[in-house]
């Protein structure tokens, strides 16, 4: 692959997946193929699982690793083409990301959506910008919409721990304090459909997703329906889309509890973290047997190191 | 050793400050032992020497380094356990060190005290989170109550330095404008007993240090009379633990001179940096020929050094 | 060279321009050369440019870097000698840049001017408190001052791109939004006028720079008449040297546009970069055949690797 943004860059999910499992069982195994081979890592929010696990996926393939906090190190930036730029913002994206193309190999950047500017975030401006303009192989480090190498991990997750070849999945919207992007539960509903995967997406009137990334899930608005003989359970909050980025009143609580997981097929707990513990899931659940959160971090790093070493043996 | 908190998880002091005066004379012996191992080095505060230091150890083992500053750059940490996260915090503590223990396969931590919350800063509540969380071999960089690098680095200074087999050492309140944690003379205190040296302790009355650390000293409200016949002087501020974090009025100048100094046998002055000149300690004191405090800055990457070689060889 | 803060530490600007044109062609022809050495970098303000290409470069060599922002990830320093530290400074420079030189074996510092202090400024106060006592090769990555390692990539650049062997330079003052410094014209100034080359200079009245650095240039106040059969026009923003700091009232446009451009020997248009776009430069020109931007951004890797080559080869 080019680059790396979302499912429709990936020719083969399940062969991906399998990539992915095969480094995990032997990191070092091409640990001379990034030699001499520079990552880029742009940050223009905070990241701990993505920052630490892609650097470490990268380390494992040889690669050497720049990481800039493009906020508070470097210099604003101008998003708008043919700006006049007399304003707060000192360098054009356009000229930032060229530069940064000519000092990495890959460039991987992760900024969120503005929840504000529907239109700019779902076109994903910044990153296409950078795309644009870099020149070299892109990774998503999560977008305003998609988060690839999250989902990437996920399917890692269910394919190491699914019983049965056709399990059900549920993505089920959980309650927050605070307004959150659509961007993991945009991914997963993609990333599972293009698995083959049956998904059963249930959440508040109010929170439908954007139809571009969950054509083929069947939506439900019962969510004690929607759990009945599910093998997976992914929670995730997320703002509304229609409405977009606000948080509508929600009457019932759609916190997850024992009780409710009653209904499944003693079906596994995901979520991508960070979570908010007793608010989007309780400590019982989170720290239960059939909890995978810590199983998904882990495969965040195998998840890089596949798209890592598939640009590497592709591009150069 | 698993993890390195105190002088308690030292088997024996003297031999690790021996094996630290080793590195120094042929830093990459064991620039091999590292490869394919990952330090984490997280930090909530400042550093400077910390910082440096130990990213240098780690890469003169081979090691690879991941350096994140948690405040700024990740996600706000619940400490408290069982805590329903609809306030400010992002990320509960046990989940961050969870995964951060998945990516690392040792862990570095600085997190300064309160000093408001005894009962928390005394507990080393934020390290031992980590250390159980995290559950890969764990170094502190500096805790609420210890600073184990920065003593095991002044041991191997008294060692190359000392003139007789029995030094007379005492360590000395100095003056400060801020109130500052206990650290470094709680740490300077249990090693330098743990190492069979004789250690007299002088400070104006209500800045008694906390017992654990100072028993087996000699305690001495006049500093003059603490100063007799001494082979070294570590001088440090810190504020009063009885009367928590706070500063105390104190009549006299406890600033040292040169005057001062007279009644010692020529002692050596140090001082773990950074340090407030012509406040804790006169230009003419710190830049004069007794003083060690550039030893034992440089002594840091040794001390870091030996540490990681005795994880690296005991636990993988 | 021992150290590398203006064009005054090299013997012979002609080699090293062609040094670092052979660097270029084969990057990783020395990446020996730099085995357990260790580059600190030290960064008082933002930066992009020189973050990732002198750490792309320190990294071609095969060296160990170490990047420290220091106003935000360490201690507030002190600049005075002889100071009485009660105020909010916590170590003074001479502490921290002596601890840093036995961590690093090379030591790099960019330290931007006040516009303020004059005094402070151009006798680049913290740059020497860094070399007088950090004892390493010490490396200028922008003083309050000059940009030496700007100036070695756009000499390249020239090298690559002129057509006679006397190319005729402009270096013309551009209007901007904010009081900038002088910086990157000084340097240019000192470099061009090293190198042999014809330099003129055009700016409004009261843009004039210090002499020191462009002594040996044509001024010329009159911008169409400076670029008349111009082959390299350098574009920059600089506010007031002798009314330090201010930025004054011009009458006409500075801006330059095609039809400006018109004059000049079909001239390639240079701009170290970050621009303000159509502020100081319109996208026409910036984005136009003529332009050299992106090749003095790539260059700066290899001015930055032919500087820490030389300083390994001559100093271990």
């Amino acid at each position: 692959m080019k680059h790396f943004t979302s499912v429709g860059d990936v020719t083969d999910v399940n062969a991906l997946v399998q990539e992915a499992l095969l480094l995990k069982k032997d990191p070092h195994k091409y640990s001379a193929l990034g030699k001499h081979k520079t990552l880029g890592m742009l940050f223009f929010n905070p990241s701990l699982r993505t920052r630490l696990s892609t650097q470490k996926a990268a380390m494992n393939l040889g690669m050497q690793v720049i990481v800039m906090n493009v906020g508070t190190e470097g210099w604003a930036l101008e998003m708008e083409d043919g700006a006049v730029m007399n304003g707060t913002t000192v360098e054009h994206i356009r000229d930032a990301a060229a530069v940064i193309g000519l000092y990495c190999d890959v460039v991987a950047v992760r900024n969120f959506p503005t929840l504000v500017n529907k239109e700019a975030d779902y076109t994903e401006q910044v990153h296409h910008q950078f795309i644009k303009y870099c020149k070299v192989p892109f990774i998503s480090m999560e977008s305003a919409i998609l988060h690839p190498l999250q989902s990437l991990a996920d399917m890692m997750t269910i394919a190491e721990h699914k019983k049965a070849e056709a399990p059900k999945i549920v993505l089920t919207w959980a309650p927050h304090v605070k307004a959150l992007p659509q961007v993991v539960a945009n991914s997963f509903a993609e990333w599972t459909l293009a698995s083959g995967y049956d998904l059963t997406i249930t959440h508040p009137k109010g929170y439908e997703l954007c139809e571009d990334f969950t054509r083929g899930a069947s939506i439900e608005f019962d969510q004690q329906k929607a759990l009945m003989n599910a093998d997976f359970v992914y929670v995730k909050n997320w703002s509304a889309y229609h409405d977009y980025g606000k948080i509508l009143p929600v009457d019932t609580s759609w916190l997850l509890d024992e009780q409710k997981m009653s209904v499944t097929n003693h079906a596994s707990i995901m979520h991508c973290l960070p979570v908010r513990r007793n608010v989007e899931l309780s400590d019982e659940l989170l720290d239960g047997a059939n909890s995978l959160v810590m199983q998904q971090a882990e495969n965040r790093v195998y998840a890089a190191q596949a798209v890592l070493k598939n640009m590497l043996e592709n591009n150069f």
